[in-house]
C-alpha cells in the first residue's frame, strides 16, 4: 500500500535561493577627454538559512533584493568595474561575509561590449557575442566559470557528414561538401578558487580564449560538428592553464542546398536556405584530465 | 609545480548528448466532424558511446540527428499523440533499445493548447500558458518531469512585506498592502519511473495540478512571495499522490505604486508602473519528505 | 548638370513627432472585496510647432517625455480607465488643447485582458490576442482605429489551393485539403470622428468585431487566405454599423503534410510540419463603399 | 437615419498585396580558396488585378507565394548577389514584367554582414546593425529605399536638456551633463528611379552613409536628441548626393544616474541605471529642399 500512504508524509521544503535578476548598470570613467564604459546585466543569487520564510513568511533572515540591487549599484562607485569576474567576486564577497544567514551567493554577470567611433567619448554598441561570467561563494572556494553566448560562426567548406548509423527512419543523404554554421554557447570554469591563489587576468583570458575557440573552429577539417566542438574545447585547455573545463552548446544551424534543378540550374554549392527549425543540437564538456566537471550540463533551456 | 604541469596532463571528453532540437509537430485527429489537434515542440537528446565521434569524426555510433526528426513525425503516426507524456515516453524507449550506442534518451515537449471555436474543425490557440514534459530513460529507469511557463498570475491585495533584515544598503520602505505578481516557471516530478508501475492519467493530471497551483496562489495570504511559493508547492506534493517534487522559479513582477502627490492626487492603491528589469527571482524545491530531489536547480537561463 | 547641383540645395525638416512610448499602467479598481484590472502599454506621439528644435536645439515648444508619462499616470486617476479607447480620448484631447505649440496628438495603446481565478482579487492573464486602439485628434477631427495582433487560429479541413498562374519557377502541388492557419493582425476604425457624435460602446464593440472575424474565419470553405481575409473583413463591416474600414495582415502559418512513404506509412492529412519561415503574407484593406481608406498599408514590419 | 443606412451600402476591397515572407537565401561565392558570403532575407510583396481571388477565391491572377519563393533562390544563382539593392531589383522587375495581373512588386530585404576570421572560408556574424532596402517598382518608376536598425550608439557627454515647456505634470529636473543614447532605425531614399540613370554603387553608398551618421552622432554638442537627429539626417543630405530623403525613428534609451547618496557616495556622473521602458521616441524625416517626402511616417511598430 505504498502509494496510499504517500500523501500522509510531510512536505518539506529543498533548495532555494532568491535574489535581484537583471540589474542593468552602466559605468563611465573619464581619463580625461577619453572616457571608458562597462557595461553589465547583473543577477544576484542568494541561499542560506531561509526555512522560516518559506513556511512562515517571516522575512527576519531575508535581505531584501531591493537591497541587493542598491549594492550593485553602490559597488560599482566604491570598487568600479575592473572586469566582470572581478566584480562579481566583490560582491559575492559581500553577501557572504556580511549578512549571517546567508552561506552561499551566485553573481550571474552579461556584459555588453562597445567601440569608441570617433573623439574620445561616442561609441557603438559592437553586438557580437554577449560575454557571460558566474561567480559562486559559500565563504570558502570560489567558483568562476565565464563563457559567451550568441556568436554565430560558419565554415563555407571543409565539412562533411557521411558513414553514419543508419536504421528504417533513416533517409538523409551523406554530405562530402557542407556548410558548418553555429551560434556558440560555450562556459569555461577557472582553477582559481581560493583567495590565497593569484587570480587569472580576466580581460585577457577572455580574448586569448575566444580567440582559440574561433581558430579551431576555422582550422578543423570536419567530419561532424562533434569533432569540432571537442577540438574547441581541447584547443582551449591546451593553450589556457587557467581553464579546467570547457562546454559547449552548438545548434547546427543547418544551411540546406536548395535544389535548382527545375529551373534547369545547377547548384554548384552555391545558394542555401538557412533554417530555423528543428536544428540538430550538439552538446558537451571537455576537461583537463584529473579535473572534476562542475559546469551543468544545461546551458540553453528550449 | 602543480600549475606548471596542469598543461601537460592531457585533455579529456566529460559528458555528451546530442539531437534534433524543436521538432514542431502538429497532429490531427478526425472523430467524424469533430477534429482533434495535438501542437508540439519536440526535442530529442541522446547520449551513449559517443567518444569516438569527438576524438576522430568517425559517425559510425552516430544516428543522425534527421533521422530522430524523422522518428518524430513517424511515431505521430504510428502511436498518435495521446499525451505529450505518453508520445515522449515510446519516442525515448525506441532510441534506447534500437541503437546499442544510445544508452539514454531524453525528450523535452512544449505542447500548445488550442480550443474550438465554431464547429468541429476550426481553433483558436489559447496563449496562454505553455506545457512541458521531460521524459528520461536509461533502459532500466523513467524520470518524467512535466510543468509549465509563461503563466502570468496577479493579486491585487493581501500581500504584504516588512520586518526584514537590513544593512547599509537598504532603503525599501516597508509594504502593507501590495500587488504580488509572477510568471510562474514550473516543474513537477511523477513517483512513476517503472513500466512495471500503472502509469498516471497524464492529461487529467496536469489540469488538476494547474488548478491547485493557482488556487494556492489566491488563497494565501503572502507575506513574502517565498511563503507564496511554498504554498503552491506543497498544496500539489498534499493533493497530487503522483508527484513527489515540485519546483518553482518565479520572477517578482514588480508593480511600484505611482507617487502622483506632485500632482495634487492620492494614490489610494489605484494606479502603478508595471517594471520590465530588475526582477526579484525566488526559486525552490518543495518535496515529499523521504523523497531525493532531482529536478534541476535552475528552470531559466539568463 | 542637375546632379551636381544637387547637394546645394539646402536641407529642410520634414514630418517630425516625439513623445513616451510604452509607459506601463496598471489601474486597479476596489469594487468591494470584487476587484477589477485595466493593464495597458500606453504610447504619446505629439507633433507641431517643432523646427526650431530640430534646427537649433532650443526645447522653448517642448513638453518633456516625461511630462507626458507623468500625464498617462495622472489621467489613470483622474479618469480612470473605462476602455482604452475612452483612455486614449482623454489623453489627445488635454495635450492637443492644452499646449499651443502641439497639433496632433496620437496615442497608441497595447491591452492585456486578465480573468479573475478564485475570490475576487486573483487574476490570470488571458494570454491570448493583444488588443490594440490607436487615437488620433488634431484639434477638430478624431480617428479611432481599434484592432488586436498575435490571434492565432487554425481550420483543420475546408481548405483547398489551386488553379493558379504558373511559371517557369512553379513547383507548388494543388492542394485540395490542407490546414489553413494565420496569425491575425487586424485594424478597423471607426466613423466616429467628432465630440458631437455619440460614441460606439467600445467594450461591446471589440468583442462583437473579434466574434464576427473568428466565425468568418471558420465559416468560410476556403480556396484562397484571400478570400478568408475578405469574409472577415465584410462580415465586420455588414454587422458593425460603427466601424467603416478593416485592414488585416495574416501570415499563412504553413503546416506542411510530412511525407511518411519512406517509412511505410500513409499520411492521411494526419501528421503536419509547422513551419517558420517563409510564411505567405496576405494583406488587404475592406471598405464599406464610399468610405476613404486611412488605415495605413502596412501593419507588421519585417 | 444616416447610421441605419450605412449597413446598406456594400462592401469593397480596398489596397491588397499579397507574396512570401523571409525567404532566408544564402550564397557562397567562391574565388579560389577564398570565399565571399551573402546573408539575405527576402519579402516579396505583388499587387495589380487581384479583386476576383478575394471575392470568389479563384486564384487564376494569382502567382503561388510559393512561386516566389523559388523565384529569389533561383535568381540568386541566374544574377548572383552583387548587392541586396541589385537583388531586389532583378526580383522587382522579374514580376511586373513577366506576370500581366500584377502591376507592382515591392521587395524587402534584411541583410546580415559576416567577417572573415582566419583563412578564406572561416566566417563569424558581425552581429552590429542590420542592413535594410526596400525597392519598389510599378513598370515604369523604381523607388529605392535602404537603411539599417538596431545600430545601438551613445555619448558618455555633450548632452543637455533644459528650457523646456512646463505643465503642471512636469517634475523632470533639468540636465546639463547625461548620457545621450540611442538604438538607431534610419532609412534613405535614393534619388535615382529610373532605369535609363546610372545607378549609384550601392555599397559604397552605405558604408558611407552610415559613417556620416555615426560622425554626426559622434560630434553633435546635443541639447536635444531632435537636434542630433536633424544633424545626422542633414549630414547625410550634405554628403550623399544618391540620397534625397532620410528619416529616423531614436528611441531615447534612458541612462539614469543612481543616487547614491544614501550610502553616503557621491555620483560624478559615473554610475547609471539603462532603463527598459518607457522610453523617449524621437522620429523625423530631413529632405533635400524641393523633393517630395516618400518614406513611411512609422518605420517601428509598437
Amino acid at each position: 500500500m505504498a502509494d496510499n500512504s504517500r500523501p500522509t508524509r510531510p512536505v518539506i521544503l529543498g533548495q532555494n535561493q532568491y535574489g535581484k535578476a537583471e540589474n542593468r548598470v552602466v559605468k563611465i570613467t573619464r581619463d580625461g577627454a577619453t572616457h571608458h564604459i562597462k557595461d553589465l546585466n547583473v543577477s544576484v543569487s542568494l541561499s542560506g538559512d531561509m526555512d522560516e520564510v518559506h513556511y512562515s513568511g517571516s522575512n527576519a533572515h531575508v535581505l531584501p533584493t531591493d537591497t541587493t540591487k542598491n549594492t550593485v549599484y553602490a559597488f560599482a562607485k566604491e570598487h568600479g568595474i575592473e572586469s566582470a569576474e572581478q566584480f562579481g567576486i566583490h560582491l559575492a564577497r559581500h553577501f557572504v561575509t556580511s549578512q549571517e544567514p546567508i552561506r552561499t551567493a551566485r553573481i550571474r554577470i552579461e556584459e555588453y561590449a562597445w567601440e569608441r567611433t570617433t573623439g574620445g567619448h561616442s561609441f557603438v554598441r559592437k553586438g557580437q557575442e554577449t560575454r557571460l561570467t558566474q561567480i559562486t561563494y559559500d565563504g570558502r572556494n570560489w567558483e568562476v566559470v565565464s563563457g559567451l553566448k550568441d556568436l554565430t560562426v560558419l565554415n563555407s567548406t571543409d565539412s562533411e557528414f557521411w558513414g553514419y548509423a543508419k536504421d528504417k527512419y533513416t533517409t538523409l543523404p551523406e554530405a562530402h561538401d557542407r556548410i558548418l554554421a553555429t551560434e556558440v554557447s560555450g562556459r569555461w570554469r577557472f582553477n582559481w578558487s581560493d583567495d590565497a591563489q593569484e587570480m587569472p587576468d580576466w580581460e585577457t583570458s577572455y580574448e586569448r580564449t575566444k580567440q582559440h575557440m574561433l581558430q579551431a573552429f576555422a582550422e578543423t577539417y570536419s567530419l561532424s560538428l562533434q569533432q569540432t566542438l571537442y577540438q574547441m574545447g581541447s584547443r582551449i585547455i591546451d593553450n589556457r592553464e587557467e581553464i579546467d573545463e570547457v562546454r559547449f552548446s552548438l545548434p547546427n544551424k543547418h544551411h540546406f542546398l536548395v535544389d535548382l534543378a527545375p529551373f534547369g540550374l545547377k547548384n554548384d554549392n552555391e545558394v542555401y536556405f538557412a533554417a530555423d527549425r528543428p536544428y540538430g543540437l550538439i552538446e558537451a564538456t571537455v576537461l583537463r584530465d584529473g579535473c572534476e566537471p562542475r559546469i551543468p550540463v544545461d546551458l540553453t533551456n528550449l
